[in-house]
């Protein structure tokens, strides 16, 4: 969509999610494209830290495990969480990185179905998402045991599910297109097959509505630091659906996943629901700060906010349509894409640093990708025109080199 | 040892480490014995934190990670821990949590030598190092491989070391009875099977002077919210001896671990050293706090630390030795210990409720255990005396009724 400034300013007037830029810290300076990568400081947080460490750790010591509720936190987190992904409040919990997640859920999934020997994931997948389940599989046939992961191209990977699938691996929305799976499908087939499903939601918690139980989706895990704003770092978290709670054991079973850690037994007996995906003691700073960060999602209708970032990206997208050299990777169909254009050109990486050079930050991704994200927590609708309107001059000029 | 009031006193005059007890945040009405399970705050680091959540997110978004160095900060806390375990400063990284460290580098030491079926640790070992390695070994051999853990009593373990033997996995000092390993000989009997040696430095890393290489050890892993005060749920840290880089492969394969992580491969190629053991994206507020924090060993002689440890230890004792219906578990040969006082009571419980009510804080496990910690770097000789006192007045109390 191709629109002035002023009715740029209109939407911002009416825009529902007015109120909230205020709750967060972003340099006067600048328009900030890169909430994909790391969402801003909210600014709030600051206070609710020094709270955490002076009041409560410096105050309470030892104590503070119970006294300040530490030892909730990661369920607590999750159950903000929870609404957030279509879950339920008892179906979340928040630990680790994404990373170590996926591969407790991938691991947990292989060894309840121990006759079926491939975990099947798309063949663009986040990178991290591939290694870790190639490092599960490596695990797996070095000790001598059996287990392959399978790299299907996106148009092929609903047909490549079968009999030998223990697990379909993939991210809800593309790390670099901003392309959505429909998820349920691919949990319906890899159902019908019996096989567990998996999402990386990572780059859509946050940004898009997703409804794992609506979708009949198995597995997932996601990230605290891109849309839900928890700083660099930030811990991730992860979803078991309840059905299959007492079915799944994770390979890193710590003692904050047993069933009773201070009993100190030196038998592992897990938690009885989704506590038992933790593992190791949880990263309490961490954790406040993105409790603290989900507040901010509170009575957010989620369908409104990606309608408001569609429109973002629209009109973004609209000030730079049609010119030469640009490829847009993102699909044009609002319901299948994510919070982030992605567009490609051969000059990418000095266009990404022509903006920054005017306080505009997106980011690229080699070979020549850029990449421009919209928070519609915080973005304004004249932010996303202006960061369109100096693209598109740099482009220009670019062509005229 | 028995000692007065004004010897204590005395202590404290001539205590080389006097001044760092005004760099924690320690409450005027508390004598805190549990620096063994939490470290006191350090007063430098919420003014730190605050820096790093308005200073560096706030102000710098995105380009904080490399224009406020966070994406080096995991080697960065390993340099700074390297000096206390004995490691060179390319062999340590801070990542992840202990557990979750541990399970990295057993399966890759598993990984390793395919054809050696088991792992060995030790009966009383920490609970949650024993569930990490049998999730391991759960994994391996449901998905259709071999692997078993062996637990062996301590005073056989040496000799339970054959063949069969990929990893002889031990905590250095124990969490009850604070008895410590001598690493060497361990070290020096894995090797000469062809396995690999692990030590959990959990209770000593700050604690007590520990020599990873004089020692020989391979590998090893600790825990960064104890003696080294990097608060609640502080990032953890794992050391590898350089000669074992290249031969070792993490199963947590995560981009943080690759060659080239911003390169987007979809191939896994390790980073050649220390970094390939990275997983996830690192916990950057977590990780500044323990950098904080370790500040506070610059210039420490560890020796001296750990003697001055042992006479708050034997200070406390003093006061208790010889009253009736207490059993110390802890080692009386100071060079065969940490630093904390482990002893059994038939009313443990109810004597850790009663001096917690005096502001004495130590901590009670299941069933009849208390346990106090000694941290040298802020601990005066006359709350030891103080805290012995008082718990030989409850003693004598209990003895009555």
């Amino acid at each position: 969509m191709r629109i002035t400034r002023e009715e740029a300013e209109r939407f911002d007037r009416e825009d529902p999610f007015a109120a909230l830029r205020a709750e967060f810290a972003l340099p006067g300076d600048v328009i900030y494209l890169d909430g994909n990568s790391l969402g801003p400081l909210p600014k709030r947080l600051p206070e609710r830290i020094a709270h955490h460490l002076s009041g409560e750790w410096g105050h309470r010591l030892i104590h503070g495990w119970s006294e300040s509720g530490w030892i909730d936190l990661p369920r607590r987190v999750g159950v903000r969480i929870a609404p957030l992904i279509g879950a339920g409040a008892d179906e979340v919990l928040a630990a680790d990185s994404t990373s170590a997640n996926l591969y407790k859920l991938a691991a947990a999934a292989s060894q309840a179905l121990p006759d079926r020997t491939t975990i099947l994931t798309e063949e663009r997948n986040f990178p991290t998402d591939g290694y870790m389940l190639e490092g599960l599989a490596r695990l797996a046939t070095t000790l001598g045991g059996r287990l392959n992961l399978r790299r299907a191209p996106r148009a092929a990977l609903i047909d490549a599910i079968d009999g030998t699938t223990a697990l379909v691996a993939l991210t809800h929305v593309d790390y670099r297109s901003s392309e959505m799976w429909d998820m349920a499908p691919v949990a319906a087939a890899a159902r019908a097959a019996g096989a567990f499903s998996l999402f990386d939601l990572s780059h859509s918690v946050g940004a898009v509505p997703v409804d794992l139980n609506g979708a009949g989706v198995d597995l997932a895990v996601g990230c605290g630091y891109k849309f839900l704003n928890g700083g660099p770092g930030a811990p991730a978290f992860l979803f078991v659906a309840a059905r299959h709670h007492a079915r799944l054991i994770s390979p890193l079973a710590g003692w904050m996943g047993h069933r009773a850690p201070f009993d100190f037994s030196p038998d592992y007996a897990p938690a009885p629901g989704i506590d038992r995906f933790a593992c190791g003691t949880p990263p309490i700073s961490g954790l406040v700060a993105l409790e603290c960060a989900l507040e901010l999602f509170e009575g957010v209708d989620l369908a409104l906010l990606h309608r408001k970032a569609m429109r973002l990206c629209d009109i973004f997208r609209g000030e730079i349509e049609g010119l030469p050299g640009v490829r847009f990777l993102s699909p044009a169909n609002t319901g299948m894409r994510g919070a982030h254009v992605a567009l490609a050109h051969a000059d990418a990486a000095s266009l990404i640093a022509g903006l920054a050079a005017q306080g505009i930050i997106g980011d690229f991704r080699p070979p020549d990708i850029m990449r421009f994200g919209f928070g519609a927590l915080y973005l304004r609708h004249v932010e996303a025109h202006e960061a369109g309107r100096r693209l598109a001059a740099l482009l220009r000029e670019t062509g005229q080199r």
